[in-house]
């Protein structure tokens, strides 16, 4: 998590002061919940709410560096702040009921951060879509010229996948919002599972099924893998960005402000630098995806092994990739989309897309589908050097044999391609 | 995948000639929605059908080796076997409509191939954490003895673990049964909507939503980083039996059948290979998240990068993962519990692990907590000389001030902090 | 390890008979070693040398389902074959000592089977360097075009990084010739560091120098990460091909052979299908990077986790690596490289990119970099609305009042900003 | 790069101020180059090193704020600060002439910072292994009582990983002190190659053999893989102290400091947290590996999508491999050997690793190898019910038909099978 990366409630959630807030908010929901279990006296937690306490994280810091164990810090920084009453705190349970319960908190609420970032994102490629739902543009498998789409539908698509990341986050902010107050090893020996299921419910989580001294890091795992998956849809869409902007094909472009300035040797350049940054931060994002994998096999009831990792990839992968959520949000909202391009590279090739259209026609007047792709191959590869694609189509004589002129022209359509657009935006934006 | 850990029937979904078999199979399905679609001749499937073609893999490979083109091959031999009705097969349609929509069937058959293993692991762990429900064990965490807890527990908690796995492979299962059959780039040039609808359904498959010449890769990204999370699980499980076989652990071990050798060197060995190979295998199918993830962003409505990545790693992932679900349910169900070495463990520190009750006690009694663990700390470090922990706690004279040696040695009390393990249990297994 | 991308001395390597006829080799070697240290009777190994054994991969099998351990069903088929003198075979050794020393061989031989084709590609790619050595192309950054270079110098520079790659090579061959005679647990209970040595050096390998059971597995990593490297040049070389060959671009293509077809639906394609593959090949043999990393650190003095992973990523990272290099050979052998599409891209911008020598001779007029800066890119960005650049140059004020329309004009000398062309790649392939 | 796990010196080596100190550094190098050239008036450089300019980070960021480019930025704030004789810097550079020759210093500069700690931990080591060589462990394989060994020879072991780990650092640094003065796409447009090797040869650095835009990032590749294969060296240390201080082992442990507490839930507890620790700043550092191995295919001359990665992984991976090296040294210098314990595991098995002895010296009395085994792993099984191995050996019709009772007991010598350790550590450590 670097500055030039981190939206600034990421910056917030991650730091230091907000990780000893949650701590002290889990302590005392488990306190409340014993008092209702009449395990810990009435009015504890509220008397220790009342001090409105301002942990100090360079204190809690100096006690770590002798006692080496950070929730022990903690608790004895609460201790000196609020005095013999804290010692009802942390009653039976073991910092991993502290540590993964806030955990669960934070990761939830990043989860609960990214949502509106990616709305605006999908709120960003629907209206883009729609504007553009007609603007005929080729559509290229393998680089090449395939067969005609329109910018809309391009669009669409990576709607349609961003919808499905948003879904990802879902389920995984549902997973993950998971805490566990139940002791040592996971077996309430000095707790009970009614204190830690209504702790737990009014810090808006669910108990562990079954608890080891942790909650199970295959939910960690499912969470940044799911995360991954976002950042790579984010990356796909970077990536044609990258190929709609490049110099020869120039059909869009990502906004260029007054006073930018592309090149320190270049004068003349624009570059797009989102969408490449993009494509690299997503490299990041997938990064936490393996040593999040690597986690879950802790020995036996817990290691700490995993928490050195979590505490760098938790920021890392949530900042980064809500960052990226609204840097690409911004990429598509300024997106400058040039028709005039569109509409030349489309003619690029005089038509060349229509090719399917008369093989199809040749198969349906009763020519073998292999013999009638080598009749339309030999006039597209005849296009290389110069000739018209239908003009050699009408005065091909295997060809001529079975179509009329008017009937080779014909599947010329652009019109007839598109015919699905409206339909398929449809199924997207719904 | 290579035969030692390939199941069988996992050989059979990933070889040539499935593969081939699945192709016809969306060939046909496609076919027959046309025909009811009246672009296609009504019968012309059926005519096909009849003729039960046995598909030549070889003869396939030869042709693609002049076409340089899997799908244009098999069509290719399809119409030697067939003969003029073939050229109504994959009208309008892409080899990736084809190949996406085969893809999706055949992950989807592994993922239902991998459902009766993982039952059969979820019923091994169900039925050995109930067999063992009530075997103390000592719990550990940082592979130190920590508090007591049960060997049925500890296997409870795996079979949490891998339940929520199954959840996975079925979300999985249901993101990838997506085909596609919408021709060059998905506009449906020359098809239609209904006729995609009408295909997949027959073949038990949904249509993209917005599809590019294939099918979004964000799903099968997502579908290998949830076998990667599912191996993960096992990994933890064959970690776990792993420490439990240790020589000087011995709580529990593989089964070691007669005739079996451990070592070339040494008649004396007994190892836990199974658990180790598990471990190793997990790293493969973790492997594969990380392409898949890179997969994703491919070039515009598509590029062929996924192809051979996709060629090595469904084979590869799915057949590992279920040859480790199957090789984890035999090593569940055969594993040997040594009930007199896990009590032999449990009993080695003298109930240093009742250390936390006498702790919340004497903070009952209204010391604080930090001053309590300095206490207990003192009499728990003396034990490392030889020392009773109990009667050192007795003896000391700050503890017995607070608390008679009574209600010292009532916390000692297994019964106690394992009270609540039936409820863990019905929690996981109910 | 597919048929599909293992080259046909791979498929040798890594099969079963050659892999059971390098254990043998090291078993005799190391029975030869052990006859000169008298420590077995002499002629022991050159009496089952002179049978010529013909070992049964099938019926070492069908023994290792009974005895589950591969060596130990290896030596029993041996003994079946040879009888009485077979007991001296592995003397004092482990199965490590015969598996890591093999598959040391194995990988070493892999390297040296690659040499010739990294050394075919390097050849490719110096000689097309060379041949199109003085073709101007626009080098883009970002996608834009930025400054000339020319066709040969982009070659030059990926012949520099394959050449990087022969050395990593060279190193991970070095590092990975080491096996290891030295027993159980690698103390030489029953052996001597002299028998190891003599007979290693027959096998072209060098001794661990320490030693668990097996040879540190941090050398496998960097050989695997080595790799890894190799391949991401090789990728880098194949998207630089599929930009190249885009349909706007078209500057150079994948040769396309008589009979081959682009696209099942769409005759006109020519697709970069070589670079995708090898793009999509690249992830593959990074992939393995991580499993053998993690491969490292095995418990005490060895288990077996790391069986399984090499078992799959030895053949697979080695022969898809062989594959890539002979495949992007023939890439860059047949690469058709159009000269008037390098001019036509060139020549779009109307010279903007020499728009760097403009600020310099400002700068040099002792104008403010910014400013000159400044001055510059407004005429750069009126180009885009049909301006020609050097007109406006001449004709803006600022410029004119410190440069004469002649020093404008100079600025615009091709040759002058590819004058080094020449020494550069006599730096890169001299 | 979080302060937990950031040495200090590395804190500063990738702050602001650092990178733009070695930016100016790179600037003056390269315009005294210039200089000296006569392409730029001689005494520019001395002029502005007079300044002893303090740069601005935070001037510097808001200028990006505006003309969105990090570089230009700074120049700018420069020309703030030096006035008319900055426009002599950066002439007819790039950008990533200075990032990249700049980066160059930086990780070269991270592996300098780095040697000494591989060096004290290498001594710690060595130290270590020579105070416990004759210290008999029992050697374990899978966890398995296995064959001895010595404490010192397991210490030597990890010695020679990390001496061959030292190795890679240099070269890594070899390679990656690469630096680039040659303009927007490394042709020298407006330099020339001397100008380039003078200023680098300052910076101490060389030049890249072909450059684009950038230098190849292959070259950070093989940095960070590198790093990788070391950190996995320390996470197999790791690994092995975490096995040694288990409950049950206790054969080494932890330093553990007054103060110190191990648990807030249990006092009696004593963890072995550096190791679990080492062992997942392992993950972060091999995370690494992937996205430098993704950054290598930029596209054409450079795309900027490394940049983010670098700016993230660069710092992170450095300085947590530094600050690990730091740790584990302390570890192994601080680890408490409890010889009695590792004397008590040597015998808990009566002796039965002395079976492959026995075996041995069966098969030299003329029993196959197979028929050998069986017979002792018989007498070793019974172990398990509490037999005595030697004992039962002795007492074994087939045994004592070939071995007199003396002929058994003298295969259990643990001087002998340990009389080569001399001669290891000597290899190791000589």
């Amino acid at each position: 998590m670097i500055p030039r990366y981190t939206p600034k409630d990421f910056a917030e959630l991650w730091s230091s002061k907000r990780r000893f807030e949650v701590w002290l908010e889990v302590e005392l929901a488990a306190c409340e919940a014993m008092e209702r279990a009449s395990v810990v006296p009435v009015g504890t937690a509220a008397s220790i709410r009342e001090k409105n306490l301002v942990l100090d994280s360079d204190r809690i810091d100096a006690i770590e560096r002798v006692v080496k164990h950070d929730v022990i810090a903690f608790l004895t920084h609460v201790e000196e702040l609020v005095g013999p009453a804290a010692r009802w705190l942390h009653r039976g349970m073991t910092s991993s009921d502290v540590l993964d319960s806030a955990l669960a908190i934070l990761l939830r609420d990043a989860v609960d951060a990214m949502l509106p970032r990616i709305d605006r994102l999908l709120a960003a490629l629907a209206a883009r879509a729609k504007q553009h739902a007609h603007v005929p543009m080729i559509g290229r498998s393998h680089g090449i010229h395939a067969e005609p789409v329109t910018f809309g539908l391009a669009l669409a698509g990576h709607h349609a996948e961003i919808a499905r990341g948003r879904v990802r986050l879902l389920t995984a902010r549902d997973e993950i919002a998971v805490g566990k107050i139940a002791g040592a090893v996971g077996s309430y020996a000095h707790l009970t599972p009614e204190i830690e299921a209504d702790a737990l419910d009014k810090l808006g989580l669910r108990p562990e099924t079954v608890a080891t001294q942790v909650v199970s890091r295959d939910r960690h795992a499912a969470y940044f893998t799911a995360l991954a998956v976002v950042a790579a849809g984010i990356e796909r869409l970077a990536t044609n960005v990258r190929h709609w902007q490049r110099t020869e094909v120039a059909e869009a472009e990502e906004a260029f402000t007054t006073g930018q300035k592309g090149s320190s040797a270049m004068p003349h350049k624009r570059n797009p630098i989102l969408s490449e940054n993009l494509c690299g931060l997503a490299r990041i994002v997938r990064a936490a995806a393996i040593p999040a994998l690597e986690d879950v096999a802790l020995w036996h009831e817990r290691d700490i092994s995993h928490s050195s990792v979590e505490r760098m990839i938790a920021p890392d992968a949530t900042a980064t990739l809500a960052f990226m959520l609204e840097r690409s949000a911004g990429l598509v909202e300024g997106l400058v989309v040039y028709d005039e391009n569109l509409r030349r590279n489309l003619e690029i090739t005089g038509g060349l897309f229509f090719s399917e259209g008369v093989l199809l026609e040749l198969v349906g007047k009763g020519v073998a589908r292999q013999e009638a792709y080598v009749w339309v191959q030999r006039n597209a590869m005849r296009t290389r050097k110069g000739a018209s694609f239908v003009d050699g189509l009408v005065a091909d004589p295997d060809i001529s044999a079975k179509m009329t002129e008017q009937e080779v022209r014909r599947c010329f359509d652009l019109g007839h391609v598109l015919r699905h657009v409206d339909a398929i935006l449809a199924r997207a934006l719904g």
